[in-house]
């Protein structure tokens, strides 16, 4: 470290509450990627224990031309919150206070550091429901779940998170505070500007306290896993479940085939719940106000759907149980990436009426290059979104690359786009091309130059070099 | 006119379409406030045909210099669409058309000076729903919409434009015209550059077209009036209903009582369906996917909420017809005004906790102030928005501005909002400081200065001078 940034340290040391400093092996012993793996390189680590330290530390970094990366709950998929040797890491951690719930109005306040889980459970303490819900629930921040729009398994009834976000209280490049902690459902008084924190990864503004909008918790849930022989029925059987059960619907997952037999397959824990021959699995959820009356319209939406020959088989959980049993099959990723190791992750968004023809031909276009390759696909296809997990037995940079420009390349003759849900990060800079138009981009890059000019928030991330 | 204005009218009358070009008395016929008045001020109004034809007219004017005020519908409440003598109008009036419903995707893509009512019906054509709803249907247009962010009827169920809203194409102060047409739920591919438009009330940029969100088709609708004794049994049946309703709930309109008097009293059309000495009546729908199945529930919830002493009587539409003349009550602004004349009209969200003080709390200011004033509150009290209706019997500006400081002053002392679904346009420009910080004013401003650096986009809207 130089001179120059060590009396910058020096300074920082000096605005934030003791042991808000870290480095050295503090930070090497640190990851900064998902898996964690140790080894971040960031110069030292700031714990702000306040919106106000949060401010100072974002001062002296400005005024040093400083760049910041900042920190959440280190989940992100794809390399958003990766530190070089030259940054200095701003870590939410020591935020993590849930400051109020509101049952009347029903919003909570809340330190941008604080896991989501924890918000899951002060809102159920108050028999409120808190519907943002995704695998790193136990790890993941708020904050991070801002920065990032994150989706996860309740989107098609609740919306991500922008959805769920009324006012945020945030510091932006020089050190400004911008306390716009609204709290109401409905405010038309100039721009929103809680939106350009949402799903900016970080690179214009730190978000420090939030105010999230609580839902009632329901009474009901209702699951089952659905058999199906043609794509169109899957989508058919969205449509008609989508209308009977008056939007009730909560979880529309649908399974392809491969991702069904790699997981229920040879060596699985899981008993299969459905013969594994079918082309399509769905794993539905509805929840309502009554358990009684929303099992028996959950039951004949079902057998509706049987008897119009959308669906060609079903099981109902009949317990709790039976319903973890159900959703353990569409969240083993692990058992998954073990058969297809090493993994290539994809989470793609795109037009339900593209999907089959979509993944038929990346499919086929793998096979032809790499012959053993394996791809699976599943995913919240009520949402338009779905995951792929390909293999091609190597993890070369450049074999890797190859299968992202064929995945990018088919999703750009779709209309596809490339993250639905886990942002751009570092590892998606090079294909947000065939998302984004160059007009997009350079409206994007005038707000950047608009609110961090000397382009201190994380910087490199999103944009194209 | 002078010449330099002369020549910029000529220029643009070379990039549009035929007829493209009024001026004169073809403006001054017409009107730019709510109710029309006739008599805009305008040097010209342009009309152009395409994304393209307003791209090259912005580009002349971006040239000149020239504010340019954008015309949808113009049926906005805050004098958002006034043009002075020195400004061009853009209406949006001949790009009208429909593109395309994509019934298994369920978007639909329109030009922005569609109405929208236009949208309702081609939605419901194809069994689909577009949920934004409000009063101005007839004659609102999606551009409006989406500029002021409209609210309306079932925020509750659906949310506002913002929610319903995939992608726009718009035109920029330079007449760089940004394609964003994204029509897939979830997109984390950068900066969610649609949200600046959203609004924005047409400073930041001119839609030209968008992608809508539609929703299955209700299958079961239930319409119950209500009467409550006592406010906080208002917030708990709230709560109550959206419970045991499971989230079907999709209006929730309460009136107090003054609004109801004043609405069926004496010289009135409507026939009172309850006894008129309650403090509050609510009117509750509920839609669904099964008429039978959902009828139950919602008679059982209010029966249960009758046994809980929630409510105190509830009449329940047994037909379309008296579903409609439920409604009338509710939507009888007409009569209303007529018994509060000259009327003083407010649209402001505040914490249902606070709710009941306010207006007792208003309501004695008022009184006090003007000994025969009248004030009548009513509306969307599920989303945290009511209406208040104010006559002191002068519509003098001093008196106006008396009751609006008395009011505003009240509200930002509860944390309440100036503008829930009306927006800010001229008339609520001086208010603003009441509900946004002026570090939020200065963001706004950056953005301003960022995307219309010459401030030719409606000019002296939104921001107070």
């Amino acid at each position: 470290m130089n001179v120059k940034v060590n009396n910058l340290i020096k300074s920082i040391e000096k605005v934030v509450s003791p042991g808000g400093v870290l480095v050295g092996e503090d930070v090497t012993d640190r990851s900064d990627t998902w898996p964690p793996m140790g080894g971040c390189q960031a110069m030292a680590i700031i714990r702000p224990v306040s919106t106000e330290e949060v401010s100072q530390v974002l001062k002296l970094c400005h005024a040093a031309g400083q760049n910041v990366v900042t920190h959440g709950g280190l989940t992100g998929l794809v390399g958003g919150a990766v530190a070089g040797k030259e940054d200095i890491v701003l870590s939410l951690e020591r935020m993590h206070r849930i400051e109020a719930v509101d049952t009347i109005n029903r919003t909570v306040i809340v330190e941008a550091g604080v896991p989501l889980q924890k918000v899951h459970e002060a809102a159920e303490e108050a028999d409120l429901l808190f519907p943002l819900d995704l695998g790193a629930r136990g790890s993941c921040t708020i904050g991070g779940n801002i920065s990032t729009n994150a989706g996860g398994n309740s989107v098609i009834r609740y919306g991500m998170m922008r959805e769920q976000l009324l006012g945020v209280e945030a510091v932006l490049a020089d050190g400004t505070i911008i306390s716009s902690l609204n709290a109401v459902i409905k405010n038309n008084t100039g721009y929103d500007l809680k939106q350009l924190f949402v799903g900016s990864e970080g690179t214009l503004g730190i978000v420090t306290r939030a105010v999230l909008r609580l839902r009632p918790l329901p009474r009901s849930c209702n699951t089952a896993l659905v058999a199906i022989d043609h794509f169109d029925r899957v989508a058919g059987f969205l449509g008609a479940m989508d209308s009977a059960l008056g939007g009730t619907l909560s979880a529309f997952e649908v399974l392809w085939n491969d991702f069904y037999q790699t997981v229920v397959g040879d060596g699985s824990e899981h008993i299969p719940p459905l013969g594994s021959s079918h082309n399509f699995y769905v794993l539905l959820e509805s929840t309502g106000g009554h358990q009684e009356s929303d099992r028996l319209r959950f039951e004949g939406a079902l057998e509706e759907a049987f008897e119009s020959e959308l669906i060609v088989d079903a099981v109902i959980a009949q317990s709790k149980q039976q319903r973890q049993d159900l959703w353990a099959i569409r969240d083993d990723i692990v058992g998954l990436t073990a058969k297809l190791s090493p993994p290539i992750l994809f989470d793609v968004s795109l037009g339900i009426s593209e999907m089959d023809g979509f993944v038929a031909g990346v499919r086929k276009q793998l096979t032809n290059r790499w012959p053993h390759s394996k791809m699976v696909a599943f995913g919240h296809l009520g949402d338009g979104n779905i995951h792929l997990t390909v293999t091609v037995g190597s993890h070369e940079p450049s074999e890797v690359h190859a299968v992202e420009t064929i995945i990018y390349e088919a999703l750009g003759r779709c209309q596809g786009i490339i993250s639905a849900e886990h942002g751009i990060g570092l590892e998606k800079r090079e294909f947000l091309i065939h998302s984004r138009s160059a007009v997009e981009i350079a409206l994007m890059k005038t707000l950047k130059q608009a609110l961090d000019p000397k382009g201190i928030l994380n910087r490199g991330k999103i944009f194209p070099e």
